[in-house]
C-alpha cells in the first residue's frame, strides 16, 4: 500500500475527477475535424465560456460564435463572443443570447459546422419561449410542474414545446453538420435533459405535454395552452431527417470523474468501491448509510476488503432547519463525522466539482479520525453544529474546508471515504 | 445463473435469515456440557421464551429455571418458568422477574451452571433499580439522557450503575457456572450493550457515570444522586474474578443472518453484497441510496456486475409525517419504488426478521419491476402513500405483504435487492 497520506491521497483523487471534466483537458480530444465551409461554436452552461477557450486553444481554422454561460463565469475569449446571464432563473441575458444563437445557426449551410458545447444549467441560461409566449407564462407553468409532484421527464417534456430552442429544435435549425459536446451532470448522463437536449431529438409530443398538465390538473396562461393545442413546429424525433447530420459527444461524466479518482486509488494500493455515480437523499442521510458501510468495510471486509475507498457522485440535498453555513458536502461531511463517532483509519472528503459548495467560497471539507477530538478541543461541538446546518462553520474552524475557487466545470458532487 | 422466480429467491434469502436466528437452530449447537450439580436457565429478551424452550428440547439432564419475555411472545415450556413483561418501558412484572433471577443466581453453587439466554429488550424486561432507588428515578434519569444526546455507551454507563442486575451484576452474583447464550439486534454486537450486559464486564465506573450527568448537566433525583456519590457494589471490571468462569457465545446475530441470505444467493448464482450489518437512517433516505447504488450496479456493474443482490441489515427509522399505516420495511420498500420509477429487472424485499414491521401484522413488503404499473391500474399512487407513510396500504392494495407472524426471534431487519 501507499505512503501518501491519506490526505494527501484524498485530495489527488478529487483533483483528478476534476481534471477529468476540465474543458482544456476534455474536450480537444473530441474535436472534430474542420470542415469544408465555416466553423461556427455555440453552446450554453456553467462550462461554456472554459469549453469555448478550449475550442479556440485547439482549433487550427477559422472560428467564430456566441456561447452564454452564468454570471461570474465569463472566461476572455479572442474569437468566440461569451455573453453573461442569471441561473436558474432565466434573465433577458440568456434569452437574448439564445435568439442570436438561432439566428447563428439559421445562417449556416451544408458545408459548415456548428459545434455546440452544452453544459449543466444550459437549460436556464438557454431560454427562449415558443412565439406568443412570453418567459413570464413560462415560468408559471414551470413553478406549477414543480409544485405539482411531476417528474423530471414530465417537465421537459412540457418545456420541450413551450421552447423555440430546445428539445432538438436549435439542431433542426440549421443545415450545417452539428456537433455536440457536452458535459453531464445530471443522474443517467440523459442527453435530452442536460439543458434539455438543444440538440437531441425529443421523443414526446405537444399531446404528451397536454397530457402532463391534465395528469397533475395544471391550469396553464391562455397562452400556453393555445401553443400546445396548435400543435405547430413539432419537435423533431428520433429518425427525424433534420438531425442526420448531428452528433453527440459526451466529454465528461461524473462516472468519468470517480473513473479516474478510482485510478488513482487503485495506484495507491487502495480498492475502489464505486457506490454510485447519481446517489440522491438528505446529506446527513446519506452520511448515516455510509458510515454503516464503512463500518462493515472495517468490521468484516465487505463489501471490500480494507484498505478500500467508497467512492459516489450526484447530488445530495439539505433540509435547512438551522441558521448555519455550509453546502451539501460540508453537511454531508459534517453528519459523517458525528455517525463515526472518532472510528480509527476513516478519512473522507466531499466537494462539489464545480469548486463551490452551495453558496459559500469552499468546494468542500475534509474528515479525518481525529475531526472529532480537533473539534472536542476547540470547543466545538459537531452535533450542535450539524443541528445548525452548520458544516461551513464547523471545518473551518478545523482548517479543515477545501478551497479551490470556481473550477468552471461540473461533474457534480464527489464524495470519498478511505477506509485503511 | 438460476431459474428460481426472483421473489422466490427473495422469501429463501429472508426465509434463511430469519432461520440463522432461529433459537431452535441456533441454540442447541452451543449447549455447553451438563454440569456436575444443579442447571438453571435465566434470562430475558423476545427470544427469551423460544430460547428456553430450545434448551429443554434439547437438554437431557434436571433443569428449571426462569426467563422473562415481552408480552404476547410466550412460548409454553415445562421445566422453565416464562413470564411475560412489559416492553420498552419496564413495568413490575419485569422487575419482580428480575428480582427473581437475582435471587435464583444468589441460589448456586460452585456445581452448578446458569445458563444465561439473552436477546435484545432485554434491558427493559430485565429493569432492577439499585437498592434505595425507585423504577421512577431510573426512567426520570433515562428521558433526561435520551434528551440530552448522550450517545448509548454514555447512556448504558448511567444505566448499569443505577441496576442491581446489569453490567455484570447477575453473573457476579452467583457461585455457579455461567454461560450466556445471546442473540444480538444491536450494531457491532457489543455484548456490553445487548441487554445492557448482566454477564459481561462492565469498563465503566461510578464516576464515569456521574462524568455524563454532569457533561450533558442533567440533574437527577435526589436518591440517584446519593447512590452514585455513594459508590457502593461497583459493577465487576473487566478481569473481575468473579466473572472468571462467565463464557458468554453469540448465537444469532445480524451478521450472521446476512450470510445465511449470502450462501442462498451465491447458490442461485448471485453475486452478494453486504452493504453493511447495521445500516441506520431516515427509510425513504436509506431507500434512494438504495436507488443509487441499483441504477450503478444496472449501468456499470458496480460496485458488483449483475445479477447481484444487496444485503443489508440494521434499522432504519420513520419520522411520521402523515396519517398512514406502516413500518420502516414497508416504509423503505415504498420509497424505493418511487425512486426506481420502474426499473426493470429490480426486485426487492425489506422485513423485520422479528416478523413485525412496526406495529402491524406484517413482517415487510415485497417490490417488484410492476409494481408501480400495478398501483397505477389499480388508482394507487405510490408518491401519495408515501408522503401519507402509508406503506402498509400500498402493498396491501397490490396483495404485497410479506406476512410471518411473530418469529419469536430479532436479528433486527433484512433488507435484500436484487438487479437481474
Amino acid at each position: 500500500m501507499t505512503t501518501t497520506p491519506p490526505r494527501t491521497l484524498l485530495t489527488e483523487m478529487f483533483k483528478a475527477a476534476v481534471a477529468s471534466a476540465q474543458p482544456a483537458l476534455c474536450v480537444p480530444p473530441h474535436l472534430p475535424a474542420p470542415p469544408k465551409g465555416r466553423t461556427v461554436v455555440v453552446g450554453a452552461g456553467k462550462a461554456a465560456a472554459s469549453m469555448a477557450k478550449a475550442v479556440e486553444d485547439h482549433w487550427s481554422g477559422p472560428l467564430s460564435g456566441l456561447v452564454v454561460t452564468r454570471y461570474g463565469h465569463h472566461v476572455p475569449c479572442e474569437r468566440i463572443a461569451v455573453v453573461e446571464a442569471s441561473h436558474p432563473v432565466p434573465d433577458a441575458a440568456g434569452e437574448n443570447a439564445a435568439r442570436r444563437i438561432l439566428e447563428i445557426a439559421g445562417g449556416l449551410g451544408p458545408d459548415d459546422l456548428m459545434l455546440c458545447l452544452i453544459s449543466g444549467g444550459g437549460s436556464a441560461l438557454l431560454a427562449l419561449p415558443a412565439p406568443g409566449i412570453t418567459m413570464a407564462d413560462k415560468q408559471a407553468v414551470s413553478k406549477a410542474l414543480l409544485r405539482s409532484g411531476a417528474n423530471i421527464t414530465e417537465m421537459n417534456c412540457v418545456r420541450k414545446h413551450l421552447s423555440a430552442i430546445k428539445g432538438g429544435r436549435l439542431a433542426a435549425a440549421t443545415q450545417a453538420r452539428v456537433v455536440s459536446l457536452v458535459i453531464s451532470d445530471v443522474p443517467g448522463d440523459d442527453l435530452s435533459v442536460i439543458a434539455s437536449g438543444p440538440t437531441v431529438p425529443d421523443p414526446t409530443s405537444y399531446a404528451d405535454a397536454l397530457g402532463v398538465l391534465e395528469k397533475y390538473r395544471i391550469d396553464p396562461p391562455k397562452a400556453v395552452m393555445d401553443h400546445l393545442l396548435a400543435g405547430r413546429d413539432e419537435s423533431p424525433k428520433p429518425g427525424d431527417p433534420r438531425l442526420a447530420r448531428t452528433s453527440t459527444v459526451l466529454v465528461a461524466t461524473p462516472q468519468m470523474a470517480l473513473e479516474r479518482a478510482a485510478e488513482v486509488a487503485r495506484r495507491a494500493g487502495i480498492t475502489p468501491v464505486i457506490l454510485g455515480n447519481a446517489l440522491e437523499g438528505e446529506s446527513r442521510e446519506v452520511a448515516l448509510v455510509h458510515a454503516g458501510i464503512v463500518r462493515q468495510v472495517a468490521g468484516h471486509g465487505q463489501p471490500a476488503p480494507k484498505p478500500c475507498v467508497l467512492l459516489s457522485g450526484g447530488e445530495t440535498t439539505v433540509t435547512v432547519r438551522g441558521q448555519g453555513r455550509g453546502g451539501r458536502n460540508a453537511e454531508f461531511l459534517l453528519a459523517l463525522t458525528v455517525a463515526l463517532d472518532g472510528l480509527p483509519n476513516v478519512h473522507a472528503l466531499a466537494a462539489d466539482t464545480d469548486g463551490i459548495d452551495g453558496t459559500e467560497d469552499n468546494a468542500g471539507a475534509l474528515l479525518s479520525p481525529d475531526t472529532l477530538s480537533r473539534a472536542a478541543a476547540l470547543g466545538v461541538s459537531a452535533k450542535e453544529r450539524l443541528a445548525d446546518n452548520d458544516g461551513y462553520s464547523f471545518f473551518q474552524a478545523l482548517d479543515d474546508l477545501l478551497v479551490t475557487g470556481p473550477t468552471l466545470t461540473n461533474v457534480n458532487d464527489f464524495r470519498a471515504v478511505l477506509v485503511l
